[in-house]
């Protein structure tokens, strides 16, 4: 494989609690003509799927402070403090700034929390669209996280369905026929930063289609039990 | 912008010391029909461009511990090490395993070390596509780097040219017109993950093309300037 298409779907409203993220999301990207396809990739931020799970709570607006309780109900282990900056070990396993709770892209007046399943909630958006569009396609829900040592963020995934989360090349031979040293490839995170690209930030395109990955990508997967490093593996804990 | 499209260059030979990536880049590129364009991004792997710089360093190839003494001359801090694993501040200021030194897809009995400014070699790529191919593009030199908390490498911009290694959101309205809290993305990175897709591990696709990005990101940039957190900075360090 050495060709890659990603679009985002433009045309989604703003989503309420209860909507059919599967229904809206395959009848949107028909009417933009790129309608989804087996083996497609659909990239969902976490932030429409907060909504539509009623994971919004109300904070106090007046009060830049006030979903700061939510922050250490969300989080298991508090690793660093900085000023208002908390980075935290969420109840998800998730290791983030503010448990990944934030206010942007939300009415005023609420705070968005984590889905409280993402490769759950991914799971039913996928089952979702083999029902309702007929596809067979991987789901991957992104989120943005900040990283050590390097400045900027990044989008990652912390819910996936249908496409690998890591895969392996321990073993595999590199181009000159030796054993390879890298070993675990963070599969979803690259497609969830691939994705960010054209979801951009402040415009309205929370779902993107990665079209062209590898077909043996393609097996039940999660991110829960993939992607996350157990904190007894981890240098930086 | 809501379409991207990223594809390998493949039938690249294997390079020596003295190659003119440039050349042979903008030659691939059209050998397969996608000849490069203007506001392309060309991310190369840090393994050809260390080889055309003639940073490979000769090891003893029955010792598996022989490149090591090279991670510690290539490191300017050890923040950890378990076992084998080295984790340093390497002299360019990366943060990462074995200061980068790398023995896959490199001939037995060498070393591969990251180039000496990954922003120069940049440059210089950029500066001789414009050249010989008249195309003015963005160039990216990426490479595998693990990341704390999460399980997996991803693919990161070590240097760049020509393309933001971080845009700065700030203060820009999301979707729903009130200021954003998120506020630095890092482009280069996520452009980084995204070309990896195509490259794939064990095949010789050294080199991608991404194209269709914002015609804004396209400028003067750098990733020890822009992409590297200074260690007062850093909270993991």
């Amino acid at each position: 494989m050495s060709r890659l298409e990603i679009f985002g779907i433009i045309g989604l409203p703003e989503f309420r609690v209860g909507d059919d993220l599967a229904t809206m999301i395959a009848a949107a990207a028909t009417e933009v003509g790129t309608p989804l396809a087996d083996r497609d990739v659909v990239v969902v931020t976490q932030k429409i799927v907060s909504k539509v799970e009623d994971r919004l709570v109300p904070i106090d607006p007046t009060d830049p402070l006030s979903h700061k309780p939510l922050v250490e109900r969300e989080s298991v282990r508090i690793l660093r403090r900085r000023g208002e900056l908390i980075i935290s070990e969420t109840v998800h396993g998730f290791v983030c700034a503010n448990a990944g709770i934030d206010l942007s892209n939300v009415e005023a007046g609420y705070a968005a929390l984590l889905p409280v399943d993402s490769d759950r909630s991914s799971r039913r958006i996928r089952d979702g669209l083999r029902g309702k569009a007929g596809v067979d396609v991987g789901v991957i829900i992104s989120d943005t996280f900040g990283r050590t040592w390097r400045r900027g963020v990044t989008d990652v995934a912390i819910g996936c369905a249908g496409i690998a989360a890591v895969i392996d090349l321990r073993g595999t031979n590199d181009a000159l026929g030796r054993e390879m040293q890298v070993t675990e490839v963070a599969l979803a995170d690259e497609i969830a930063s691939a994705a960010e690209l054209v979801m951009g930030k402040s415009t309205n395109i929370p779902v993107a289609v990665v079209r062209g990955l590898e077909a043996e990508w393609f097996r039940t997967s999660s991110i829960a039990d993939e992607m996350i490093r157990h904190p007894a593996d981890d240098l930086f804990r």
